[in-house]
Formats: C-alpha cells, structure tokens, sequence
C-alpha cells in the first residue's frame, strides 16, 4: 500500500498521477513532484496547460491513426507523400521512429497493438478492417508490414498479410539483421541465423 | 538536439516539458505523453487539474520549509509534536522519509540543500538564519542534524554545529553503521569502519 507521504491530499493526489505516468514509480513520482515545485512557472504550470491543451485538441487521424490536432493528419493530408505506400506499424511510437529516420515518405496505418489470446486482443480490437478499405484503393502499390520483430508483431504481421492477399498489390516487411553498429558476439542466435540466411552479395 | 518526433508543435512541446521532469528523459517522454494520451479523462486531465491546483495552493511552511497547504504546515502547527526537538535535515523528500519511518515526532527544519563550493551555494542561500532563531527558542533542547551521509552534507552539519554551539541545547547526529538487512559483503570500507568503531555492547 502506497503511504502518504506529505499528509497532504492534494500533494499526495499529485504525486499518485504523476506514479502512473508510464517509466515513473512511487519513489520517482515523489521526486518528479518536488522538481516541478521548485520550478512552478518555468515547468509545473506549462506542464499542466501543455497536458490540457493536448488532452482537448489532439486526436488519432481518422485514415492512419496518428495523433494529430488535425484529422485527417499531416501525413495523411500532405500533397508531399507517396500515397501508393503504406507502412502498417503498431503504434504512433513506431510512426515517430520511422519519422525520425527520415527515409520514409509513404503513407501510415496504425493498427493501434498486436494481436493477443492472452490479453483478449483479437482481430477487431485492431485498427484492420480500415486498413483493408484503404487497401481496395487503386491507388496504393504496396503495403510495407513493420510491426516489431517480436512474436505478437509477427503473428499480427502474419493475420494482416493473409486479409492483404486477396488483392493485387506487393506485401513486404522489414529486413531482419545485424543492426548497424552491432556487434556480432552480443547478438542473439535468431537474429545471426537470420542475417546469414538472408545475405546479400558484396 | 531534439527531434521533432510528431510534426505536431503542441504534442512536442508536452514532450519537451515532459522530459524536463526529473526521472524522465527524451525517449521515456515520447512513451509517457503517449501513454497520457491513452489514458485523457482517467490520468491526462486530472494530472493537468492536479499540477494547476498544487502549483497554486501548496508552499513553503515559513518556519520549517515544508511544502504544506497550510502556513505554518500541518507539522508546525500540531500539537501532539515534541517542540523541544527539531530535525534539521536538506530537503523535504528527507523529511518524507523520516515520517515515514514513524519513528520521530519532533519538529522539523529544512535547508533546502547543501553548501557546496562548486555550485557556488553559500550558507546565506540556505535556511540557516531562521534555524539559528529557532535555536534559540528557549523550548528547544535538542537538535538532531540529519543531513546526507555525504561529502557536502557532512560539510554542511559541521558549519551548522559550528553555528549552534552558542546555544545551551545538544545537538546530535544520526548513527551511521550497517543499514538493517545490510550484509557486511556488499557495504563500503567507510561504513564498516564506522560500524565497528561506533561497536555498542549487546
């Protein structure tokens, strides 16, 4: 049981939010909470307008499923990207990530997770059957599966590829292999196996 | 220098004051306003609400330097606390920490940090003024300095003593030696030699 630490319920309200924010604890939120004390109009005021003003004004895109004050998003609304490419991703982390990279200018689609019997996640909890409209569009070439190399991303990419099938257009997913900068003795088995497997000629 | 992972200038702000939180960098930033985002009316709004009414409502007690509501804070103003006691100890998180153990049901007094040459803090930047006022409250019998066990807060008790010997009060420390649990193995050369020169008979 969490023991108040302040014997005061405003700051002990404070500080039990602050705990649920995903990477901070009990111990963290507690210090977390006297940081932005010590900082109240450089950082603790802004925090809470900044948390009001995204909490109203940004919403998933209604085509990808970006986060966005507008809808559809700038991706989605840009005259600048390669509308016949779609990269079906996990989650919005994974559309920054690419973003970050800079080496992508197709479209997104956000499935929103992975498929999951053990947490109840099956095929309609996911963001799919939008993802199947916009793959009847004539326009779209190819869909780039980029869910995570872990074994839910994978059946996920797997259930995705099959509903894909039916229409003429190319599947492919990411290149499994040695990440660049890696070194080879602290890489596990399956990713060597797999980068032998899948060589390339110099 | 940050990457604008969204595109979206008030998602990236949150982002920025995010990662400002003590606990929190860039990446874990990105994963908490996500995850805020997830949770709008359950965490995002009520977290918004909580960090406005604090920002507003809670301050420095100003005889003790508590963060309370109420001025003098709720410590200061009991009555079922021994007045002839006060623990001087660095920042509030440590007077969390001692109420926590339940084990002191004294006052209190906060220096808000420690004297340090390099960061250039000076004991007029710490509350020591109002403690040496309070000592000398003819109330007060004892004074417990509970500073960190470290360099700067074992520099910053010697001054402090330095400046209370005038009184006619005791003014003691805390006990260093092996913390409970603690196996003999893991501690530093510094503890154990205290330990085993502070030996007490069974």
């Amino acid at each position: 049981m969490y023991k108040s630490p302040s014997n005061n319920n405003e700051l002990d309200h404070l500080i039990s939010l602050l705990g649920k924010i995903p990477g901070l604890g009990p111990r963290s939120a507690r210090r977390a909470a006297l940081g932005l004390i010590k900082k109240k109009d450089s950082l603790m005021r802004p925090l809470a307008n900044a948390l009001s003003g995204v909490a109203e004004n940004v919403h998933p895109c209604g085509i990808c499923g970006n986060l966005d004050i507008n809808n559809p998003c700038h991706i989605c609304s840009s005259t600048k990207r390669d509308v016949s490419l779609i990269c079906v991703i996990e989650d919005v982390s994974d559309l920054w990530a690419l973003e970050r990279s800079g080496s992508y200018r197709g479209l997104y689609h956000i499935l929103g997770g992975t498929l999951s019997a053990l947490d109840g996640v099956g095929p309609d909890d996911l963001n799919i059957k939008n993802l199947i409209e916009r793959a009847s569009d004539a326009k779209v070439n190819e869909i780039i599966i980029a869910t995570n190399a872990t074994v839910e991303g994978q059946t996920t990419a797997h259930y995705v590829t099959e509903q894909l099938k039916r229409f003429d257009i190319t599947i492919s997913r990411l290149a499994h292999g040695v990440p660049i900068g890696g070194e080879l003795d602290y890489l596990d088995d399956g990713t060597l196996t797999t980068a032998l497997n899948s060589r390339r000629p110099f």
